[in-house]
């Protein structure tokens, strides 16, 4: 079974995420296509942003399904366009976020997020009751890199991410890492590294390679997430918004 | 102290909201004024909605602190733009689901909510969790109307809410009731009125208006939300959207 | 709509307290009136303070509502008699910390209460599970001084109070301040302000002025607590109380 | 070792509990007094009534502990005088309703409480939540009958609490059931029949003779309530109340 | 990358399982074996059989993993064995019903399980709250059939598994449903077909198939369980029990 | 009422455990016996040995069920076997962790535990959050000493627990220890008494004499687990376990 999973980049920077990025995550069944978004911010680092990249974000979503994409994952730890976008598709939406959370949570006791702004603990503390786990969230930690400048010092980046892993699980009873921003990505062995050098033996996710191989175990199982929860939209007219025509002929009449 | 609050109403549908709703509210220092957002939807009845509310309330949000606005409320029970808004806002926002909720809970002891949509449910469930008050929500019901027809048979929408009403007390548990469509504007007392029939004297909170209220003390408090949960965005470069430019002198510099 | 609050001081010390304390709320449309109680301790700092205080507090309400009164708030950040006086009233009656606690929990994304005694740490904390908020607790403080110490180094005390705000926010990530003892009185600029010398813009509730302001907005609203959480006392005979006889006219017959 | 535990009826009422109710509980090494109020209410049916028996209840408290008994019960299912009691004795202090919810919780996997009167439900509620136990109860059902009413027709209280014993396990998914009013004194093994009879072998809690032999064991575990929990008030003057003094010589000097 | 999945079948019932079960999830880069345990218990429908079942499962993982495996499934939803298991192996343990719920929770708002005995749910309900998902477990339901029976009559299962996921959604407020006894394998197209039907596109979760293409994903990202929360036992005596020797080499060592 | 308490010692180290321990817990009206386990682990430190242990535990409940004993205690505070034999005795089997958490959640407002090894915490705070209590765990601490080795330095032992217990009053907030090993027998009052000499009047619950007496007034109030919780297993075969057989007559034929 063949699977086509679309990395959907919600930000209108060009070149801060590359297609290359994701040629190891394919393989004979599975290829991954990347598109950036039209209208929105240049990157997402607050509720302010989140909110200029969702209409884009989900535009792509749409036109993905039009083009036959079989999962979708939304490139970013906001988990930008999860709610509506699964009200106007039928194939997976896959945030990062809720799917690195259900999985370290999964895999250990109690996981830390590293991220890039301590402004964003209050909101990841929130994706956290919001998905259901409140208890298993040991601690929001942050590098305090602003997203576009994650590129400049990259060995920089991964001697942050691993101290600020190594305090997770020393000082806050985490013994599970997720970053908490894709464009951490490529980072995971570096901390992992970094940890075992220290004696920890604990999962450090990379979301977004994470949640491409997640998108490709759900296709295969022919499960997707639940319309009875993301209803379809009724129609209804809109000013100021271009959103194209979503496919109407709906799962179950599959 | 003269306060000035604005309605933002979050749709383009124009009519559905008049100025003249308010006017009931207004005093010799309280003046209510409202607007319409010029991007998005008719109305809002799923996330995809919101999410085309979304830019163009926050839009009205920066405009309103410029024009010396004092505090907003958003007109409608998803509370669209009510975490963008606090971050590019200094004066209070305030969402009547998340007053609502946080009032009716101090009321009683558990309430439920009473919408147009049953589909509302898990995202109202979902407020509830994000609003810190995961216990205190004992049902959310529907009177199955959709938005834009609650103005067509008024005395339908107020017999049905109350038939809710009076089940989300007799089976739910709850003894408090919140509107959860700012559309049911002005239809608390008859359902009041048919719960008091029925021997049950709880409160009935419309809740635009008590958010009018709660805006008029807060701004004689001199409170407003937390800037420190709600720090200021990052400058950077936005495609598709000609937002306002916020007002820039901040609070510390009072 | 002219408003009548009334608060109610529920200690025998006389001179804690002046009617002056409430001037600076007063409007045309709002009086703040304010009495003590005739029976209980000379403070409240602690569960038996809190017993002996409870049914002289009760009996004010009871008095108050026969005056005519509108509104009732209990000047005690332990809320006593709040759950027995909304029995035996019908018009709203506030505990400020409970109301704090909603409204710190509407402005922000999590609480600390800075109050006056250590001890008083694991009653707080169970205040916020009974109210609801389980999860927006970030820490109780305290300033080490007894409630009638507070008004002998009123500089100390708002230098102290600043100093457990910072800590607050600085190391338990709490983004709202409210403050723990009604004592404190007309301490939120201070310690507001020396927030914001810090960077941090945060709000800090006096709890009752803001209590006060609460009401007012409730009465206005038509809004009081549920008789279905709080229903009227069975008549019963009892020894040693000569509690006032409480106002039989239901809001139902309104 | 010798145990003398001491039940405080904390009501007025003279006859509604005699000395011999608690003779089948008496050994060799466990003697069990009783004693009434002298201030408060005939019985116990809302926080007002509550209130009222409260500084009453602690009074024989303190005498208990001066004439030398080993612990007390407070011999009603709000456990009125708890805290107060707590912090002015150092002897254990068990109110029925915390011991009986740990004790089903730890019995079974979640239980009911069946009460007198509906009313009830809210502060019922609000006990398990301040007791630590939110997700164990599974309901409170009510017989309806009031408490001082319980003597008239003892078969009928008996079939009406099998009668809501039995549905608590049917609907609501209880295994263990608490009595809710002390006044079922004697029931337990009625209701116990009527549910195996059902075939239900589910624990019965009568929450006196349950804490009062809970009582025997912490006191020759030489346990107590914590005072770092609750420590001795404060010395301070108090109008309207005579309360006796309290043992001073603190446990600290053992 | 080539993966090999073993699953382990808990039981000692030989032919309940069978090799060719799992031939649809195989691949190019998947294979997937299965074994049955050579102590414990015919089938598991209670604690008492999976204490039985566990020592045995625990046998065949370190022998998986010495023979190379890549990754282990426990064909049973009271996931036995998950926490010693992860203990002694590296490779990564999964239990059905933790994958499940939490792929439930990514894909809907609130899930029911639908297993076999209704004994099982205070069980379900304690491992929703062990997997630290409290909130998310909208009901279990029965189909009140032995686990060995049902293979005696599949279309009756598939039936009465449509009825109960019916009930889930419409009554409980399911969006998703998990079946509780992995026996069921295969048969959620039925009931997803009864679902869609009624118009509800829910997602029905086969727990081990599923489970399977999760490990791979897993295993593709280099994931697996973290040794800091479930770190290697230490070295003693034991008596009894001939488990086999542990493969010592490391995940650090890698 | 004579009451004969059977202690299960869960490991096979022979004379770790001594009769003679339990002697000073007997009275006139209580006899204490214990015995080992046959089959299992030498120690319990992890999830690995707690599955060794428990068919051998289940096995001695079932013996001393049979024997006539009135109530079972698991001496070690994974609470091994509590489960599995609760659904196979009639009699009451305590676990001490269970007990003595709800006992420490009676006597305080939270409290901590004070275990072996820091490996141990996620376990402990599972089972915090399985026994109801998620709220109530302050802190887990460890003295880092492997169980057989308690008996070497018993000073030490004692001197290592007292400053954990200080640690977990001063940093972490608790008001009540727990000791996490039954092998900490005996520490109780040198523990308390160093708490005591810096001025903290806190419970310290030694588990196993506790947990006898507990099971004392259980044994006398008629009370067990439930059996609607924990129904008995289902008969079927079983390979490799030579498990005595259950005692049939049910409790509801008494």
């Amino acid at each position: 079974m063949f699977v086509h999973v679309r990395v959907i980049t919600p930000i209108t920077t060009r070149g801060f995420r590359k297609a290359s990025d994701f040629a190891p995550l394919c393989s004979p069944d599975l290829t991954v296509s990347m598109t950036e978004i039209d209208t929105g911010p240049a990157s997402i680092e607050c509720d302010y942003d989140e909110m200029l990249a969702v209409p884009g974000t989900v535009a792509k979503m749409i036109e993905a399904e039009r083009e036959g994409v079989d999962a979708l994952i939304i490139d970013c730890m906001g988990d930008p366009g999860l709610r509506p976008g699964r009200e106007v598709v039928s194939i997976p939406v896959i945030g990062p976020m809720q799917a690195g959370m259900h999985l370290a949570a999964m895999l250990g006791h109690s996981f830390s997020v590293v991220t890039v702004l301590k402004r964003l603990r209050p909101f990841i503390e929130d994706q956290a009751s919001l998905y259901g786990l409140p208890g298993k969230l040991a601690s929001v930690r942050a590098v305090d890199i602003p997203v576009l400048e994650l590129e400049d010092d990259r060995d920089g980046v991964k001697r942050k991410l691993t101290e600020q892993a190594l305090l997770a699980v020393e000082e806050d009873g985490a013994d599970a890492i997720i970053f908490g921003c894709t464009g951490m990505l490529g980072c995971a062995d570096a901390v992992r590294e970094g940890l075992l050098a220290r004696g920890y033996d604990a999962p450090v996710i990379d979301p977004v390679p994470t949640a491409v191989r997640l998108a490709h175990a759900l296709v295969r199982s022919g499960l997707s997430h639940s319309k009875v929860a993301f209803p379809v939209p009724p129609a209804k007219p809109v000013v100021g918004y271009a959103m194209p025509a979503r496919v109407v002929a709906r799962r179950a009449a599959e």
